[in-house]
This record gives C-alpha cells, sequence and structure tokens, in this order.
C-alpha cells in the first residue's frame, strides 16, 4: 500500500456518510469528494442543491442526525412566513439552511464558478476537503412516471416517490462536461469509490456524462462500489422501489450489475453474504462486512475498510 | 363635504402609521397609497423594499410596534445562518419577513410588474387598500458624504445615518415614469395627503419624477402634508440630522418651505403652535393639532382631523 489519491462519487444521505468516514482518514489533498448535482434544482428564485449540501454539512459536522440531510438544530420560520403567503411549501427550507440557499444563488448570479462557490461555502463552515460539483453545466434528473415527466424534487419531495417510474432521463448530460477540477482528480486517482449512493438517482448522473464515464471506465485505479442496498432494501431513500419498478434486482447484485461496466470490486453487507458468489461471478472482486454506518465511528471503520479493500493506506 | 378620493403619499414608519388610520376610515376604492421605492435595493440577490413593506406590514396589522419597521413576532435565525458563513449581516432580514423578499423577487424575477407583485402581496395578507410602488422603474436614492457616494441603505443602516450629509441624489428619477394607475389616482384625486414621512429620503423620491410632480403641482385639490418634525426633532429617523445638514430650518416650516410648491395646507403638532404663522404666510393653511400617533387610536383620530382639514368625509 502506498500513499494515494482517493475519488469518492456521493450523492445524498449514504453517500454523505462514507464520505465523511474517508474524510477522517485522508488529508484534503488525497480525498476529492465528486457529487451529484442532477437533484439541483430552483425554488423561490434559489438554486438549490440538496446533495451538494448534504456532504457539506455532514463533513462540517452541521447534519441534521434525526433526516441525514438539512442542519442540525434548524427552525422552520421562513417556511411559516411562505406559507402565510399561501407560498410553495412542499420543499423544506430550513431558517439556517436558507442562507446557505441565499449565498449559493447570489454569488452563481454574480458569475462565479459553481466550483468556487462550493469551495468558499465548505471554507466558511470550516470543510477542508474538496466537495466539487459533477459539472459547471445543469445536469437535470427527470423522472418518467406513467402519467407526466417529473424534475426529480417534484416526484421525490412534493410527491414523496409515489408515482411509478418508467424511466429516468439526466438531462443535459449528453453535453454537460465534467468540471476540470473532476476530470483532475479522476485521472489521478489511485482508488474510485462508489459511496452508497442511489445507483439510479446519485450515481448515475454523474456517470451519464460521456467522457467522465469513459475516464472512469478507462482507469486501471480499482474501482469499488458499496451497496446501498441490504437485505432487498435501500438504507435511506426510494432505490429500491425504484429498482423494482425498472424491472432490476433488488439487491447488491442488481447495483452491481448496474454499475458493472465502471467497477472492479463490491462491498456487500453481512445480511446479502450469499450474493457474494453472484458478484464475483460478474468478475467483481467482493467484500463482505458490516456496511450499515449508525455512528461516526462506523462510518470511519467502513471507510478504512473500504480502502484497504482498494490497496490503499490511510 | 362629498365622498371623494384621497391618495395618500408614503415612505416608512410615520407615513405608514397615519396610511393605516386613513385606512381605516375610507374604503378601498377610495383610498391609494403610493409609496416611495427610492430605498429599494438587492440585497443577498433579492430585492428588498423596506417602505413597500412596512406601509403593507402595518396596514395588515403585522408590523413590529417596538421598531415599526419588520414584522412582530420575529426570529432572526436565517441571518445567522448568513453569520456562520462570514457572510453579510448588516442588513436586518428577518426570518418571515423573507417570505415577503423571496416571493416578491421570484415574481418579479419571472417578469410581474412591480405594482401587480404589490397587490398580490397584500391581498395574501389581507390588505384590501391599494399600496402602489410610485414607478415600476427603479429610482435609487444616493446620499452623497463628504468622503464617498453611498446606496441610501448603505447609509441608513449599515452605516446608521453617521456620515455628514452634503446632497441627496435620486437616480432614475429624471426618466422613471409614475406607475399607470399612480397617475390615474393622483389625476382623480379630491385630496392628497403627504404622510409624515422623512421629506427627504421619502417623499422627494416621490417628486422627483418631473411627470408625476408636475400632476400633484396642477391638481386642485387639497394637497395637505403632515410634520415628520416636532419640536425640533423627527419622530423617527434621520430626518433632522439630515435637514440640518442640508442648512434647512429643523421645524415644520423648514418641511413646509420644502414642499411649498406641491402643498395647499399643513398639519403641526401643538408643540410646534409658534410656528403656525410661519406656515400661513407661506401661502399655506395651516392645521394645529396632535400628530404623534402612539397607538391604532391616535393614527385614526389624526387622520379624520387631516380629512376635515382637507373637506374629505371618511
Amino acid at each position: 500500500m502506498t500513499a494515494a489519491n482517493v475519488v469518492a462519487l456521493a450523492g445524498g444521505v449514504g453517500g454523505a456518510k462514507l464520505a465523511y468516514g474517508l474524510a477522517q482518514l485522508l488529508p484534503p489533498e488525497r480525498l476529492t469528494i465528486i457529487v451529484n448535482t442532477g437533484d439541483d434544482f430552483e425554488h423561490l428564485g434559489l438554486h438549490i442543491s440538496p446533495d451538494m449540501d448534504t456532504v457539506m454539512y455532514t463533513l462540517a459536522n452541521l447534519a441534521n442526525p434525526a433526516t441525514g440531510w438539512g442542519l442540525k438544530d434548524e427552525s422552520w420560520n421562513v417556511l411559516a412566513g411562505v406559507a402565510r403567503y399561501g407560498g410553495p411549501t412542499w420543499f423544506q427550507l430550513g431558517d439556517r439552511d436558507l442562507a446557505t440557499h441565499l449565498l449559493r444563488s447570489q454569488w452563481l448570479r454574480e458569475g462565479y464558478p459553481y466550483n468556487w462557490v462550493a469551495r468558499e461555502l465548505c471554507r466558511r463552515l470550516g470543510v477542508r476537503h474538496p466537495i466539487l460539483p459533477m459539472s459547471e453545466e445543469p445536469v437535470r434528473t427527470v423522472v418518467e412516471t406513467a402519467r407526466e415527466e417529473l424534475p426529480f424534487q417534484e416526484y421525490f419531495v412534493k410527491l414523496r416517490c409515489e408515482p411509478v417510474v418508467k424511466a429516468i432521463r439526466y438531462d443535459g448530460a449528453d453535453t454537460a462536461q465534467p468540471g476540470r477540477e473532476v476530470i483532475a482528480a479522476v485521472r489521478s486517482a489511485d482508488a474510485i469509490i462508489f459511496c452508497p449512493s442511489n445507483p439510479l438517482l446519485s450515481i448515475a448522473p454523474i456517470l451519464a456524462m460521456p467522457s467522465l464515464r469513459r475516464i472512469i471506465a478507462a482507469s486501471r485505479a480499482p474501482k469499488i462500489a458499496v451497496s446501498p442496498i441490504v437485505k432487498g432494501e435501500a438504507l435511506k431513500g426510494p432505490a429500491a422501489k425504484i429498482m423494482t419498478e425498472l424491472g432490476m434486482e433488488v439487491s447488491p447484485v442488481g447495483v452491481a450489475r448496474y454499475l458493472r461496466e465502471v467497477l472492479s470490486g463490491f462491498v456487500l453487507d453481512h445480511l446479502d453474504e450469499t450474493h457474494q458468489d453472484a458478484i464475483t461471478d460478474l468478475g467483481l472482486r467482493a467484500l463482505v462486512t458490516g456496511t450499515i454506518m449508525t455512528s461516526n465511528e462506523g462510518r470511519v471503520t467502513l471507510a478504512r475498510e473500504v480502502l484497504d479493500f482498494a490497496g490503499v493506506s490511510a
């Protein structure tokens, strides 16, 4: 094992937890976290980046431990004000969280690159590890249901993932370029970790950019995914429901198969031990361990095992 | 006296109080409140209209009685969030107040006229009297000090009115057109009331639009100002300080002289009774009464006296 550069691809809550663990083990110059921006959206004139915020708040030790998203010690008085006007309240805008949206929106409007804005917000919260938006350009996850096409947040928050999903698109991904620092980090990575985030909603938008997918596929570094599915259930969010609706096997094997092209190894939970052979049959190395992170220590333990599995010293 | 149409010109706290009194006496179809927008500004990407909000909140019975501006039962958690980022905290953004800024900003950005936005916000708070921004076009009050030129809010809030004022400009007023409803209301007004707002900062920007000033000057309706200066002091805000710095007499006479061209009558406080003759010497009718509004009843009482003085039945 040698001191090495690690890239982590992450979406929301589960991804943020493993990213937190990795950040406790690796210094900022050796870990780059690349975050899904497919569920970014405009709301009340604000540019909201749910996954960026979840990862940033988690690394800043400010995340709400009960929900995984949003800030701890949050209040909802702006939303009460919006409600008094009969304005839209389906998206939970916390008061302190709003400060993030206000500053990000203003800086983006002033023309600062998304990347710079992300770094600046992190710096001001004392987060030293780079958390990069996957692209400067908009990629928007769109959920196609039997009845209509839904921007991701409407499907996810407003309709609580209730409609049956027929397909998922990543609008803009075809032409969006990954950020320059994203490309540089992936190119120089000695290990690429796919955090346990929703494969279809968090990882897929990142891989939907053809150039980035090509670079990752071509990388000879260990490429390790941690299963977000344990015992047929998503630890958080609608992954299991959507995988079922799209005809995928709701198991680590289903995830591994979906990401096969860009992986070299796969981490699954003890509870899914019986799937280990199916994983290796896909041509992937497999590690069976405890993947459920119920504490900060658990995050660090899993991160250490994943790094070991990838042959990277912490 | 006959049932008549009344126009009230208003700025911030003092003006809002008299507007409130008038609104208790006149139905919505007989009272139009025209509000200064010279101190509107952009902050954290939000379009903030301090005087519009003060008048709206006051008429909605939502204003903070301690300050006159902002909302009662307000909290400041967004500002705490902005402070955590080291962001700008000099402007007091209340949490519930932010809902107003968010909705107004979004609607303006979507292309709705300012006028429509103002009406819509009022409607949703149950305010039925029309509160019109003086213009759809930006007019920006700029304070010239010995050292620099300051956007109004920076002078007023950030620097707490401390720099000595050399001059005040109303950028954009030369070319800004008053709103169509503003012109119609003034043209059909049977009385025009200049509420007790800062003459240089609240009334002057309205009059700085040449066409509106002309229409008001040409109106044969009674045009009555209520003095914002009592006993050499402003009841609220920096009027006395700025009048002194600009070489004006800090008295009802100083105010009356400044507005002389557009007035036919003037209301001054009992405490300034000695100035009555100087007012009539300016060719204005004078009413001496209690002008200090310390309660909702006081607002209504003064409004009734002003309407009587203007020969308008309530």
